[in-house]
């Protein structure tokens, strides 16, 4: 299961301004109690991911579309879509600790405005000793309100 | 899109007692409004099968799953499977309309004893010119309490 951490940022940071950019549309073709049915497309191709988030049993499993399929079925995730770019960087940290990678990223349409990192971690205790650098906003980690599940159906929080 | 009417049976039809069987085991990941994430397991294979049913977008698109996956995402129907032996047989009609098949559907688990059939149509003109042969029951083509996704998630319907 993917360890993360997330926050709010208020700009791209200068420095990720020319980082290589991977556009990324991803909507949900079902939502259903903890279940979430999720359609990925981007240059490299399409994955769906079907995921559960909570309760007991933890499951998510992803398996590659071919692309005619993923057009199919993106029909079926209008009105539950976002659409994103994706900045990826190494996290200069201290020396001792794993090697960190922090996802970026900027959001468009009717997100517009919104970016936000995401944290990778190998395990538990590195996300609990993580040290957020000083140009990350407020965490969203547990703000429910800015799952994509939620930027999808729900758009932009109110603050 | 398939054409399809769908009969209750009294029993399995005594001439198609030794015909072939396939298990099926079918179980349903997601469900959300008019959309349906359907998982099925026989020996040939996964199939994970994604449809809206109704409404102004008609798509239904099948995913060859691996065992390994298919077995992990079985895990998420629990609560929502139908387990079931199939029989397929031509169906001896009038000379001059299409060959037709039926699959003829013996429910297990908490939905012993309910046999179904179901023919598939290649048009609509075929599906309304149907008559059903004596040993066909009720129609159940509309009846929303038999759908597999009903089926699954509410058992056997009162009578």
């Amino acid at each position: 299961m993917e360890i993360e951490r997330k926050f709010l940022l208020s700009e791209i940071p200068p420095t990720m301004r020319f980082a290589r950019r991977v556009p990324i549309r991803q909507g949900y073709l079902a939502l259903d109690g903890d279940t979430e049915v999720r359609l990925r497309i981007t240059a490299k191709g399409a994955v769906l991911t079907i995921k559960s988030g909570r309760g007991g049993v933890r499951v998510e499993e992803e398996i590659a579309l071919q692309s005619r399929q993923a057009e199919a079925l993106w029909e079926l995730t209008e009105g539950r879509r976002v659409q994103k770019t994706r900045r990826t960087v190494r996290l200069a940290g201290p020396a001792t600790g794993p090697e960190l990678h922090v996802e970026v990223d900027e959001y468009s349409g009717g997100l517009d405005g919104l970016v936000v990192a995401e944290v990778e971690f190998p395990d538990e205790a590195s996300a609990r000793g993580f040290e957020p650098p000083a140009w990350f906003g407020r965490e969203l980690t547990d703000d429910w309100r800015y799952a994509n599940r939620s930027l999808a159906s729900d758009g932009m929080p109110a603050e």
